[in-house]
């Protein structure tokens, strides 16, 4: 495989329309929620979502950098290679966001906890798992807690 | 957006050779150590990750299908709605994957835990960062654990 097209799913319809807008990590702002709106063509592919609480959501951050290979994250003073961080600005500009579950209605999934700016491609929804997905213990010190 | 690229950074050498080899999350194996071979051209985004224990693999199921909205998961007896499953076929075929770092030695990652097949292209590697990304408290009745 040299290359290979990705489609999106849906759109994201946020309070947030400027990158300087959004929080560092959805996570941190649950009170804040927005709408995932799941275009026709994929609609037999939502549900419900009954009994799930948390999804992962990924995004197509269409506005960032694909050159780059590191940063200077905004929580840090010395650069770190790209793949060390949760930075937009990446090869394959694909964003994992975590979001809480409010309610859905038809093609419109509501959740909190998400960082995105408004009108930014979904590529896909997963269910978060938490026996798979949740390592409590696992060490990242330069992500620190807010 | 109408349609994006990916391209691959690197490529997974796993001892999973075909689908029914693989199990049904890496998690469950966690001494099934397999390789991650970033490119060359990719070679400065990587770092050698000191102090990050566990990593995001986003990975390319080459192999999958992208039609299915729906299916009947191995652990289930009724069909279900594909963004409800972590099933590898989905429009956009984009699997998630956590690892935990055995160690980097230039431009291989040792990790534990994936379940990917060998061959399998990788789109990003993030860290995994336990106060956003770890919520026990997660529901979800469907995928049990082992």
């Amino acid at each position: 495989m040299n290359t290979a097209e990705v489609h999106p799913i849906g759109i994201v319809r946020s309070p947030y329309r400027n990158r300087g807008d959004a929080p560092r990590q959805g996570r941190f702002t649950p009170d804040t929620e927005m709408e995932i709106e799941i275009f026709e063509d994929y609609r037999d592919g939502i549900g419900d979502f009954a009994g799930i609480s948390h999804i992962f959501v990924l995004l197509w951050f269409d506005r960032a950098s694909r050159t780059a290979l590191s940063t200077v994250p905004s929580y840090a003073t010395e650069r770190r290679p790209i793949f060390a961080t949760r930075s937009p600005d990446r090869p394959n500009p694909i964003g994992l966001d975590i979001g809480k579950i409010i309610h859905v209605t038809g093609r419109t999934v509501r959740v909190a906890g998400l960082d995105a700016l408004d009108g930014t491609p979904v590529l896909d929804i997963k269910p978060y798992v938490p026996s798979v997905d949740a390592i409590p213990d696992a060490s990242d010190p330069f992500h620190p807690a807010p």
